[in-house]
Protein backbone atom coordinates (compact mmCIF):
# COMPACT_ATOMS: atom_id res chain seq x y z
CA UNK A 1 0.00 0.00 0.00
CA UNK A 2 1.10 3.53 -0.99
CA UNK A 3 0.20 6.20 1.67
CA UNK A 4 1.04 9.75 2.39
CA UNK A 5 2.30 8.76 5.45
CA UNK A 6 5.20 6.28 3.37
CA UNK A 7 7.29 6.19 6.66
CA UNK A 8 5.04 5.12 9.18
CA UNK A 9 4.00 2.32 7.22
CA UNK A 10 5.66 -0.42 5.51
CA UNK A 11 3.84 -3.78 3.71
CA UNK A 12 1.27 -5.71 5.11
CA UNK A 13 0.36 -2.68 7.07
CA UNK A 14 2.22 -2.92 10.47
CA UNK A 15 2.85 0.81 11.40
CA UNK A 16 5.97 0.83 13.58
CA UNK A 17 5.71 3.09 16.64
CA UNK A 18 8.57 5.74 17.19
CA UNK A 19 8.78 8.95 19.29
CA UNK A 20 6.35 11.47 17.45
CA UNK A 21 3.07 12.03 18.98
CA UNK A 22 0.38 9.26 19.66
CA UNK A 23 -1.61 11.13 16.85
CA UNK A 24 0.50 10.47 13.91
CA UNK A 25 0.53 6.75 14.55
CA UNK A 26 -3.25 6.88 14.46
CA UNK A 27 -4.05 8.90 11.76
CA UNK A 28 -1.78 6.33 9.82
CA UNK A 29 -3.36 3.41 11.46
CA UNK A 30 -7.57 5.20 10.27
CA UNK A 31 -5.82 5.80 6.71
CA UNK A 32 -4.92 2.16 6.36
CA UNK A 33 -8.04 1.27 7.51
CA UNK A 34 -10.08 3.99 5.31
CA UNK A 35 -8.05 3.29 2.38
CA UNK A 36 -9.24 -0.56 2.63
CA UNK A 37 -7.11 -2.26 4.76
CA UNK A 38 -8.49 -5.55 6.32
CA UNK A 39 -6.11 -5.50 9.25
CA UNK A 40 -3.36 -3.32 10.67
CA UNK A 41 -0.44 -4.19 12.66
CA UNK A 42 0.89 -2.07 15.15
CA UNK A 43 4.39 -2.90 16.71
CA UNK A 44 6.64 -0.94 18.67
CA UNK A 45 10.36 -2.14 20.40
CA UNK A 46 11.51 -0.51 24.22
CA UNK A 47 9.89 2.48 25.69
CA UNK A 48 7.56 2.94 22.77
CA UNK A 49 5.57 0.02 24.10
CA UNK A 50 3.54 2.29 25.99
CA UNK A 51 2.35 4.53 23.14
CA UNK A 52 1.63 1.56 21.03
CA UNK A 53 -1.13 0.55 23.63
CA UNK A 54 -2.41 3.98 23.66
CA UNK A 55 -2.65 4.35 19.66
CA UNK A 56 -4.86 0.85 19.58
CA UNK A 57 -6.84 2.04 22.18
CA UNK A 58 -7.39 5.65 20.78
CA UNK A 59 -8.15 3.77 17.44
CA UNK A 60 -11.24 1.55 18.43
CA UNK A 61 -12.63 3.56 21.62
CA UNK A 62 -12.39 6.91 20.23
CA UNK A 63 -11.98 7.30 16.08
CA UNK A 64 -13.03 3.45 14.56
CA UNK A 65 -15.16 1.92 17.27
CA UNK A 66 -15.99 -0.98 14.31
CA UNK A 67 -12.02 -1.73 14.80
CA UNK A 68 -11.47 -4.54 17.52
CA UNK A 69 -7.83 -5.99 18.59
CA UNK A 70 -7.38 -9.74 17.51
CA UNK A 71 -4.31 -10.59 19.01
CA UNK A 72 -1.75 -9.11 20.77
CA UNK A 73 2.16 -10.51 20.85
CA UNK A 74 4.80 -9.83 23.10
CA UNK A 75 8.39 -10.82 22.76
CA UNK A 76 12.47 -10.41 23.05
CA UNK A 77 14.09 -8.59 19.86
CA UNK A 78 18.05 -8.72 19.68
CA UNK A 79 19.90 -6.22 18.26
CA UNK A 80 23.40 -6.37 17.43
CA UNK A 81 25.64 -3.66 18.44
CA UNK A 82 28.14 -2.00 16.67
CA UNK A 83 30.66 -2.16 19.51
CA UNK A 84 29.99 -5.85 19.34
CA UNK A 85 27.46 -7.80 21.54
CA UNK A 86 23.64 -7.98 22.07
CA UNK A 87 21.10 -5.86 23.14
CA UNK A 88 17.65 -7.64 24.31
CA UNK A 89 14.55 -4.95 23.96
CA UNK A 90 10.91 -6.09 24.30
CA UNK A 91 8.62 -5.87 21.46
CA UNK A 92 4.79 -5.86 21.58
CA UNK A 93 3.05 -6.09 18.36
CA UNK A 94 -1.34 -5.42 17.98
CA UNK A 95 -2.66 -6.43 15.17
CA UNK A 96 -6.21 -4.51 14.58
CA UNK A 97 -9.36 -5.62 12.17
CA UNK A 98 -12.69 -4.50 11.75
CA UNK A 99 -15.05 -6.16 13.00
CA UNK A 100 -17.05 -8.62 10.43
CA UNK B 1 -1.46 -15.02 49.86
CA UNK B 2 0.99 -13.49 52.46
CA UNK B 3 4.24 -13.09 50.58
CA UNK B 4 7.57 -10.82 51.87
CA UNK B 5 6.74 -8.77 49.21
CA UNK B 6 3.54 -7.83 50.17
CA UNK B 7 2.89 -4.26 49.01
CA UNK B 8 3.97 -5.92 45.12
CA UNK B 9 1.23 -8.89 45.23
CA UNK B 10 -2.11 -8.50 46.15
CA UNK B 11 -4.46 -11.08 46.02
CA UNK B 12 -5.29 -13.27 43.08
CA UNK B 13 -1.79 -12.85 42.86
CA UNK B 14 -1.73 -9.90 40.48
CA UNK B 15 1.16 -7.11 40.48
CA UNK B 16 0.97 -3.85 39.65
CA UNK B 17 4.22 -2.97 37.99
CA UNK B 18 5.24 0.85 38.88
CA UNK B 19 8.53 2.97 38.99
CA UNK B 20 10.49 0.41 40.97
CA UNK B 21 13.38 -1.93 39.31
CA UNK B 22 12.01 -4.17 36.74
CA UNK B 23 13.82 -7.12 38.85
CA UNK B 24 11.56 -6.41 42.10
CA UNK B 25 8.85 -7.28 39.90
CA UNK B 26 10.44 -10.50 38.28
CA UNK B 27 11.13 -11.48 41.61
CA UNK B 28 7.50 -11.10 42.85
CA UNK B 29 6.57 -13.26 39.92
CA UNK B 30 9.46 -15.55 40.93
CA UNK B 31 8.24 -15.76 44.64
CA UNK B 32 4.22 -15.86 43.68
CA UNK B 33 5.14 -19.20 41.21
CA UNK B 34 7.45 -21.31 43.74
CA UNK B 35 5.17 -20.63 46.39
CA UNK B 36 2.29 -22.73 44.23
CA UNK B 37 0.58 -19.72 42.56
CA UNK B 38 -0.33 -21.50 38.91
CA UNK B 39 -1.02 -18.56 37.51
CA UNK B 40 0.24 -14.81 38.00
CA UNK B 41 -0.95 -11.73 36.57
CA UNK B 42 0.80 -8.57 35.38
CA UNK B 43 -1.02 -5.24 35.47
CA UNK B 44 0.23 -1.69 34.12
CA UNK B 45 -0.82 1.81 33.00
CA UNK B 46 0.75 4.49 31.39
CA UNK B 47 4.44 4.87 31.14
CA UNK B 48 5.21 1.05 33.15
CA UNK B 49 3.45 -0.84 29.98
CA UNK B 50 6.69 -1.48 28.34
CA UNK B 51 8.17 -2.64 31.88
CA UNK B 52 5.43 -4.84 32.43
CA UNK B 53 6.49 -6.61 29.44
CA UNK B 54 9.89 -6.66 30.11
CA UNK B 55 9.03 -8.22 33.41
CA UNK B 56 6.86 -11.17 31.65
CA UNK B 57 9.69 -11.54 29.11
CA UNK B 58 12.55 -11.51 31.89
CA UNK B 59 10.61 -14.15 34.16
CA UNK B 60 9.65 -16.45 31.10
CA UNK B 61 12.76 -15.70 28.66
CA UNK B 62 15.50 -15.78 31.73
CA UNK B 63 14.45 -17.31 34.72
CA UNK B 64 11.29 -19.60 34.19
CA UNK B 65 10.79 -21.62 30.87
CA UNK B 66 8.16 -23.41 32.63
CA UNK B 67 6.17 -20.10 32.36
CA UNK B 68 4.10 -18.97 29.60
CA UNK B 69 2.01 -16.11 28.46
CA UNK B 70 -1.82 -16.98 28.54
CA UNK B 71 -3.30 -13.89 27.79
CA UNK B 72 -3.11 -10.69 27.11
CA UNK B 73 -5.51 -8.02 27.35
CA UNK B 74 -5.18 -3.99 26.43
CA UNK B 75 -7.80 -1.37 27.97
CA UNK B 76 -8.74 2.45 28.79
CA UNK B 77 -8.85 3.10 32.70
CA UNK B 78 -10.66 6.66 33.80
CA UNK B 79 -8.82 7.80 36.78
CA UNK B 80 -10.74 11.21 38.68
CA UNK B 81 -9.39 13.96 38.75
CA UNK B 82 -9.34 15.88 42.64
CA UNK B 83 -9.50 19.08 40.87
CA UNK B 84 -12.27 17.55 39.21
CA UNK B 85 -12.66 15.88 35.76
CA UNK B 86 -11.36 12.40 34.19
CA UNK B 87 -7.76 11.67 32.71
CA UNK B 88 -7.61 8.34 30.54
CA UNK B 89 -5.24 5.82 30.54
CA UNK B 90 -4.15 2.89 28.70
CA UNK B 91 -3.41 -0.54 30.82
CA UNK B 92 -2.19 -3.68 30.33
CA UNK B 93 -3.07 -7.21 31.64
CA UNK B 94 -0.80 -9.77 31.09
CA UNK B 95 -1.54 -13.43 32.53
CA UNK B 96 1.15 -16.19 32.96
CA UNK B 97 0.76 -19.24 33.77
CA UNK B 98 2.84 -22.46 34.36
CA UNK B 99 3.02 -24.85 31.52
CA UNK B 100 1.46 -28.13 32.14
Amino acid sequence: MINAEGSLLSQENSILIGKKPPMNYVLACLTAFHEGAEEVVIKARGRPISTAVDVAEMVRKKFMPSAMVSEITIGTEEVQLKEGGVKRTSSIMIRMRKKK
